[in-house]
């Protein structure tokens, strides 16, 4: 269950890659490219900061057949996947709750701090979908719009809080992706977004 | 003979970075960082993912000295290098065919997963390019055009292969390497391209 | 006394970041970050190629605890920063001095080559800048101006060349920040600029 969830959120993320991508006018390598960037980048940075080698998500191929596939399907459908924008924006929103919470969930049993693991977790979450902006040349979206970063922050938050209070893990780790995943949608539904500096021109 | 080639590519791939320095007007120390950028992060991220510390590049002076160098020349006699396009080219094929296959041959020696090996020989040879138009905000030459990643991508399937056959390493990483060279040259006389998405807007 | 010098230089990176962003209209959250990577970024990468894991800076919470709280004032106080902007850049000087001596020392104390240790030292004073223009979508500052990076590089070699000639750290280190900050002051007062590329359309 919970690994068919973690493959729905990787071929989310894919997806998120692979649709910037064509919408940059990349050719068929570099679409698919961009859909494994961000659907692995994150668990790359992760492993490299946690010196795990070679990374987990290049040595497991279900990764990379489930993100390499989300990318060529995106290519080929691309203007049938506009049309499902919102379940493709909450397989994300999945996918983001889970890669947070299992990153800093792997940092502490790695035997990091619980901020340092909180700082890891985040990374993991975010990092894939810095890379594919980078990559595209956009300043990325994580740092602009929709408390994206904010849902991750807290989702982190609850798993290093339920390690210093001694919780279970497994249940930490679900209510924390499942508090991620329910501020996503209120954020996309509500159009929340995190404030903005004071204008310097006023 | 083959180490000949080797620092013939990383000389190449210091010029391609140096150039597009010069074309972006950096000053003389970043022309000769971009230079060595793209002839070394390559490896610098194959080591990073295969446990090497500190990566083998920054440590082998005689890759700094040839990047260094290469980037140092391109600086001062870049007139001159436009004019020998084709040569620059022609080197700059015979690094990433180089590059490719040593690098998926480092992994595969240091033991990691066929396919594993494959992606870090991928990245080992279109990593410096990447990270060259990354700094000069860029969208990777690489994602968009003349299927540079595809020669690359042939070379390592073919070192990948010959590994499962269990064909002797020195051949078929050789074979791999005059494939890559040989699609690169058909890719930019022909003009070949990786196919586009369909444009949304049609 | 060096502490507190070592985090005065933290927080002008942090601050360098975060007011990077605010001029970019980042909101609350990617002005926090482009501070936090700034002053981070290149204590990271410095770890990453040393196989120190995870990386120092993110396991210390002071400097998490500097960097963040800096980011934080900055993008509070950003109209009232741009009045102090010869102090920051003051502090940012002695930032970078630090920042490169102590990335060079620790690479040397980690059995690194000399000339690996100037590149990581280097990397370690100039990474976290290149960090944050690249996540702001800009051409490395440091690549274009006011040789940062030559007083960067003058700093590393006084370090290596000390540990050649068998001198005691300490002192070297504080000859080599001092010259960093002194360079860094020289350049911005009398406006000195690395070489540029002839132009090519002359």
């Amino acid at each position: 269950m919970l690994l068919v969830l973690e493959f729905l959120g990787v071929a989310a993320f894919a997806v998120s890659g692979a649709l910037a991508a064509v919408r940059a006018r990349l050719d068929l390598f570099g679409v698919v490219v961009l859909g494994m960037v961000t659907a692995l980048g994150g668990g790359v940075i992760r492993d490299l900061m946690l010196d795990v080698h070679p990374p987990t998500t290049l040595q497991d191929w279900r990764y990379l057949l489930v993100s390499g596939a989300a990318g060529l399907l995106a290519f080929q459908f691309h203007p049938q996947l506009a049309r499902l924008r919102r379940a493709v924006l909450l397989a994300d929103a999945v996918g983001l709750g889970l890669f947070v919470t299992s990153g800093t969930a792997t940092a502490l049993a790695l035997g990091a701090p619980v901020y340092t693991s909180c700082l890891i977790g985040l990374i993991t979450g975010i990092g894939g979908g810095i890379l594919r902006d980078l990559l595209l040349r956009e300043v990325p979206l994580v740092l602009r719009r929709e408390i994206y970063a904010v849902a991750a922050l807290v989702g982190t938050v609850v798993v290093g809080a339920g390690e210093m209070l001694g919780l279970p893990a497994g249940p930490v780790a679900l209510i924390g992706s499942t508090l991620v995943v329910g501020l996503r949608v209120l954020a996309l539904w509500r159009r929340w977004n995190a404030p903005l500096p004071k204008d310097p021109t006023h």
